[in-house]
């Protein structure tokens, strides 16, 4: 199961051949000229491109795209930034799980070099979403935010109908207890050290309820799909 | 939160200092004389344990073991071989979780070049295995079993409560449809490419419901952790 993804501005335009992209299509799916392939539209219509023709420097495609594909699920997940190599896992999974927005968020136990990684100071962090959104097959894309702190990320949150804090050690609910609601879910999750007191205090200021996944502590990554899991069963 | 965990014929022994553990204990927990740190057996208690002495190879320490970990879920995996990459990460994030066993089985569209990794020819599977119960904080190891074939897995199920194949294709209830019965669940995952049709009729005839975790497409490891997180709930 494969997708070739485009932005919008690329449609109609010769594809060069040292785009990992081209290289997908001749290499990896093997298609030559006159064969089609699944393709879509970053946020638009997804269906099948055809190769035209195969240049020397460039392929040339056309496009059928018909399938309107369906809203991402009202989850906005809020994670205290962690090290990359975790960030770049929440960044792919929890976009293959059709979250509709994250927000990294630097927090009291999240070290100040994690905001600066490369991951988020070029533009690395959006091929893992767009990597995210291939593995799931469509063309929407979740919108990211990082490097605000956890409380502006809160109060961007004030609307949201169902507010959830996973915490291991303070939380009397599970997950699965909480009321799901019917519109939608803020879930914040802390950094890898989990919330400091203070930062319990403002969750709950700012009407998020604190709920735990059970009593084995879970890296990050682990309790991000397995708290969205929870979220859509 | 960190476990330092120890076979039961290493307890009493010094630790060489060439040791990862030792390195941890001293490297990165910090440890000096007469401090303590979180420790376990494998497959046994966990506590505490004091370094009583730090030599020029080795250190000594000395165990206060008293607390008697929970059994692991009844949880049984049966997971079609994988690039090794993937199998690392389910081989500690399903063990983080706590089910009681994994086999990794040979499918129809996984490539005989899986069960001949060094994940497998080593004991290098086992270091992630045991990466998993640190991870929760806890002693017991989920019992592991690679190379034999889906047959095989599945008719060593037969006596399981509820059986149930995660499968995108011919589903048609999602896994928080499926009773979880109150004894013990058999869960199957098909390799990266999914089930051959051979496969499928298999599981039926070994009286495995095929269920499903929603439209988009996941990765295994993905798939793994959300489809546990929604039998655990």
């Amino acid at each position: 199961m494969n997708i070739v993804l485009f932005e919008s501005d690329e449609i109609g335009q010769p594809l060069v051949l040292s785009d990992e992209r081209a290289k997908h299509i001749l290499g990896v799916l093997g298609r030559q000229k006159s064969d089609t392939f699944d393709a879509g539209v970053i946020d638009g219509k997804r269906g099948k491109a055809t190769v035209d023709s195969i240049g020397t420097e460039s392929i040339s495609l056309s496009f059928d795209l018909q399938h309107e594909e369906p809203s991402l699920y009202p989850i906005d997940l809020i994670v205290g930034l962690s090290r990359p190599q975790t960030n770049r896992k929440i960044l792919q999974e929890a976009t293959s799980m059709g979250v509709r927005s994250l927000s990294f968020v630097t927090t009291e136990r999240g070290e100040a070099s994690y905001a600066t990684s490369k991951l988020w100071t070029t533009r690395e962090w959006r091929r893992h979403v767009v990597a995210g959104v291939v593995q799931a097959f469509t063309t929407r894309m979740p919108q990211v935010s990082f490097g605000i702190s956890l409380k502006v990320a809160l109060e961007a949150k004030a609307n949201a109908e169902v507010k959830i804090a996973l915490d291991n050690y303070e939380a009397d609910l599970t997950l699965s207890e909480v009321d799901r609601g019917s519109d939608s879910i803020a879930l914040a999750l802390g950094s890898e050290r989990g919330w400091s007191g203070a930062e319990r205090e403002m969750l709950r200021e700012h009407h998020f309820q604190l709920a735990h996944l059970g009593p084995r502590p879970l890296r990050t990554e682990t309790a991000v799909v397995a708290g969205i899991a929870v979220l859509l069963r």
